[in-house]
């Protein structure tokens, strides 16, 4: 399930492309029209994730951990998405019925080649593409 | 958002592929392991979709519309799936900021362009498919 998490993290990763420095929560917040408080949660993930580079303290913040050239749509959504978009019942299989033995193998294996069409087209996307289209408007 | 909603039509059609008749829907709660509710809930949807035909009635039930080898994968999530799997924000933007003011619509170009992606895949992957799959098992 992909949810406003990753909107809201590009939307953080190209306020930070587009500043060129360090920001710091409350701007990103005010820019996304959020809490700081989920700034944060979803800074903490993108630098796990090894996008970002934090900085605490008062005139603390985050800035990019690399170029925007260097930084796919695919990386942001595994940084901040630990679910596929297409959840899979592990339900108990009913035992009498041939569809209900196989459905959570072929099901798995749909998800998982669903996510990987998701994933490679959001691999083809670059954050500094996305750069680009906010300083041409 | 991609939900469950998605894998129980999939389970749902594959039975009825598999049955190559009508079932009614406690056969189809039970091959699942849900509600009968929620599966009369989704066989409105797929008949809306066209994908099923339905029959009210004690002897009532659901049965394919058409042949599997000519019913997708995408065809099942487009009758389910109203949202799509990248969650847009709707958020008021902060007018000063240029990243706010665009990123509604740069985000609604990367959740079509997404969607779009992973419904190609989806096209791909016909029910007759699944079928051979439970069969070959």
């Amino acid at each position: 399930m992909v949810n406003q998490q990753f909107t809201f993290s590009v939307h953080i990763m190209t306020a930070l492309a587009f500043s060129g420095d360090v920001m710091d929560s409350e701007s990103l917040a005010r820019s996304i029209n959020t809490n700081p408080v989920v700034v944060r949660r979803l800074l903490l993930a993108l630098r796990r994730g090894g996008l970002v580079a934090t900085f605490a303290g008062k005139y603390g913040g985050a800035r990019l951990a690399r170029q925007a050239s260097r930084i796919s749509l695919c990386d942001i959504y595994d940084a901040v998405e630990p679910r596929p978009a297409i959840a899979v019942s592990h339900r108990k299989a009913w035992k009498h019925c041939p569809v209900s033995c196989r459905m959570q193998k072929i099901m798995s294996s749909v998800s998982r080649d669903a996510e990987n069409a998701l994933r490679g087209h959001l691999a083809r996307v670059k954050l500094a593409a996305l750069l680009r289209t906010v300083k041409r408007a």
